[in-house]
């Protein structure tokens, strides 16, 4: 397995490479939510790279840059034990060595969910995503489901600018209780950890909801009640949109049922899937 | 030649090289201009793609889209004759297939010169440059200096996010009495053509006055003067900037002055080079 630091190794090892080429950006702190795009990507590709790369440009002024968790020696371990051809782990400096006044702008689709609590944010998602597809010309990349607006807005980036490469949805995977597998859970006290299990179990009642044609506004308080009794988070959103267009609109063919919770030194976040039968679309 | 009308036959052919692809996209009515740009392309690649797009996406609700010129089969030959291996010439439907809220804003750089009366011009710009080198994925791309913020633009945002490929430009080609080559000279009446030269003479005329130290304000108002006196145009702009950054900046290295004005038919532009002996970088 190949450790490359700067773009220009990126490329000369990119060069020799002439088959698929599967990508999985990450921020590192790997758990079992990546090594699934890892392991689809390795299985699909005839070789795979792995980014590890905490971005500054996607966290706000008073959010968690400095003390996201790394451990680059055990997601080095991880990635090699999965088939990994290559990590690029490239330096702050490395990646933002010149400045523009160019920006990619979410719009409208950034208006909602996270968008909305965390300004700015998708705007750096757009910018380093962009320089990682030009810099690895991934044939494959694989995001997770998980962060499903982030993944929806890279859809729609590589379907409307032409980027010469294929999305792939990767299911969210999950702690055997439910709790979504993320970097972030980490920071969650004893009694935070137990309650946070309640995330899912609050978004699956929002689907039976949904499913059994509640409104939209019912649906929404219900689980924000459920989520709000049975934790001690503060509930950033909950939200129910069509999906990957991320509109408000009844009856959608796809919506997406998300929500954010504040926990004391993390903010979680979760989403569900609800496909309609007999949708109107 | 090829001549190719969808992406897909584009990336079929692009498949199939492996040396330098050079690029030279274009909306068409090719002169000299695009001549020497084509020159520079198959010189110095092993194959040459020539777009030819009229992008509604980077005119104005009040410009000259619906009678831009256009002369496929005139274009077609001079290309062919210059060893051009592949034409792109995808209709509107083609390159706009889906909606997206996503853009790419060009920011500052696009607040000055045409940026500031032609809102939205640049943003239309960069997303067509973006789409076509995703789907041409060129080794280089040719771009000629008379569309000088164009090509700062172009230039910073292969830079800033990394995009696989080098720009390269191209100097302007003049007609004999200086007017610069463009596809909108053809809308000019015999009386505003035989103007028109004094802008390339104005221009010629402020590099001496910023050579010989004068004010800003100076050089600008006297290529104002020297223009609104000898042609029935209305000066748009005459503007000093730095070069590529397109700031206001007192003895920057290299620095553009540039202009544009609007004749009866045709908003002209025209612009030149400064480097400054002595400079304070």
């Amino acid at each position: 397995m190949k450790l490359l630091k700067t773009k220009q190794q990126l490329r000369a090892w990119r060069k020799e490479q002439s088959g698929p080429v599967g990508f999985v950006p990450t921020m590192g702190y790997l758990h079992e939510g990546h090594a699934e795009l890892l392991k689809a990507s390795v299985e699909q590709n005839d070789v795979t790279v792995l980014s590890i790369f905490v971005n500054p440009t996607q966290f706000g002024p008073n959010e968690d840059l400095d003390r996201y968790p790394r451990d680059f020696e055990r997601d080095q371990a991880l990635a090699e034990s999965l088939g990994v051809d290559a990590i690029f782990y490239p330096s702050v400096e490395e990646m933002y060595s010149t400045t523009t006044t160019l920006s990619i702008q979410p719009g409208a689709m950034a208006t909602k969910l996270c968008g909305a609590s965390r300004p700015g944010h998708f705007d750096g998602v757009l910018q380093i995503v962009t320089k990682l597809f030009h810099i690895v010309q991934p044939t494959n990349a694989y995001f997770g489901q998980k962060d499903a607006q982030q993944l929806a807005l890279i859809e729609s980036l590589v379907e409307s600018y032409d980027f010469p490469l294929t999305v792939h949805r990767i299911p969210t995977v999950r702690e055997q209780d439910g709790l979504a597998k993320s970097s972030r859970n980490v920071f969650l006290n004893n009694k935070e950890r137990k309650e946070a299990a309640v995330l899912f179990q609050a978004l699956q009642h929002g689907k039976e909801l949904v499913e059994s044609e509640a409104r939209t506004d019912d649906v929404i308080r219900s689980v924000k009640a459920m989520i709000e009794t049975n934790t001690s988070g503060r509930v950033d959103y909950v939200e129910l949109l069509s999906y990957p267009n991320l509109e408000v609109q009844e009856n959608a063919p796809l919506s997406i049922l998300a929500t954010a919770v504040f926990f004391t030194k993390a903010r979680l976040i979760d989403n569900i899937l609800i496909e309609r039968v007999n949708a109107h679309a």
